[in-house]
């Protein structure tokens, strides 16, 4: 018996975009560059937040100022994430997603109502963990990367491509346990540049700081160029 | 500042009872267990399933008979996980649900139509890698396990808990890099018990072999109870 293929038709999707447009809109008139962090669960969305925080805390600008952070924490349930950004002491929004497998932009929307907009430079969106629905979903974002982990395996943008088209950047984690995996950074990008030829991949490793300064850099352009 | 919480409606979810009670009712009638595996992208489930299918070949049951396995694979997209299974020489359905990030009954019951469900014992689903979605839709299946792979960490039953509460069984996946992560699996132990109080556990590395005979075990009984 050979292999057979049935069809399916996607999932139902909001109309979303004349929300995206409103928060884009909005971000622009504020000065402040909104940056959706998306992965699967337990790529490492968090550490990594935490590490980029602290790393451009010590980091003044040309002006002599540090650019100043605000999170926005998608979960379905817990608020363990949040705790941890509150602990770092930026302004924090818990988005309890109650179930919903994504943000949409009405969502991000509800929490700029409540975050000091005057006071923030980036807003980081720690979108729910899941290489599915949230890569479907516009939510107004000046900058969208995604995680990769290393034990995830390089296949994954075959299996899931759509968040490989709306990324700027694959930032991949985990970079110290990578002798123990199957990964093949080559092949990722390989496979990426079918998908998106302008896709920047960094591999990282946020517990030896290994290529950090990489992406920190290529961070602080994005940022500063879209202020 | 503190945390502040905003809570959201969930994902519309299609009324999906009928259909799974539909699958149910033919699968009984064929005397088919209908396995529904479950996780987030990269935990393993292909190769666990393939593992699990090479052992069950060569595992008679008291009447000298091995068990016959069909797979259908849920796929976005590729069609990678569909031809691993085709080569092991069992009938597969690939099901490619075009962006969509779970299944449902109604897709399952596309499936069936095209299986040889006279020739089978037990159809495995091989759903979409998303923690999420597929935990909401029942799609009629006899046995639910998900899998949770140790670079994930400890704490995913915290954030989508869900998932652990329609399933009957965790196999905690790649336990040979068990040492280079942070999990602990009675911290996993204690967090699911309040979730599903009747959840087991099962720690297995299907590199080294470690565990699988303790999980062949008890999908043996979970199975042949079901025939």
């Amino acid at each position: 018996m050979d292999i057979e293929f049935i069809d399916l038709k996607e999932c139902i999707l909001a109309d979303n975009e004349g929300d995206a447009q409103e928060v884009r809109d909005l971000l622009k008139e504020k000065k402040v560059v909104l940056w959706n962090i998306m992965s699967s669960p337990g790529s490492g969305k968090t550490t990594f937040i935490i590490d980029v925080i602290r790393r451009f805390a010590s980091k003044p600008m040309v002006n002599g100022k540090c650019l100043r952070f605000g999170v926005i924490e998608a979960d379905i349930e817990s608020t363990v994430d949040a705790e941890k950004m509150h602990a770092l002491g930026v302004p924090t929004i818990q988005l309890r997603t109650g179930g919903g497998c994504h943000l949409d932009a009405a969502m991000v929307m509800e929490a700029l109502k409540k975050m000091p907009l005057d006071e923030l430079d980036v807003l980081i969106v720690e979108n729910v963990g899941n290489l599915v629905c949230p890569a479907e979903f516009d939510i107004g974002a000046t900058l969208a990367t995604m995680l990769l982990s290393i034990p995830e395996g390089d296949d994954k943008c075959i299996k899931y491509p759509l968040m490989f088209t709306v990324t700027k950047a694959v930032i991949v984690t985990k970079m110290d346990v990578k002798d123990f995996f199957d990964f093949n950074l080559e092949t990722l990008e390989k496979n990426t540049r079918r998908l998106n030829n302008d896709l920047r991949i960094f591999p990282v490793s946020v517990k030896t700081g290994d290529g950090m300064e990489t992406v920190m850099e290529w961070l602080n352009n994005q940022i500063t160029s879209n202020l």
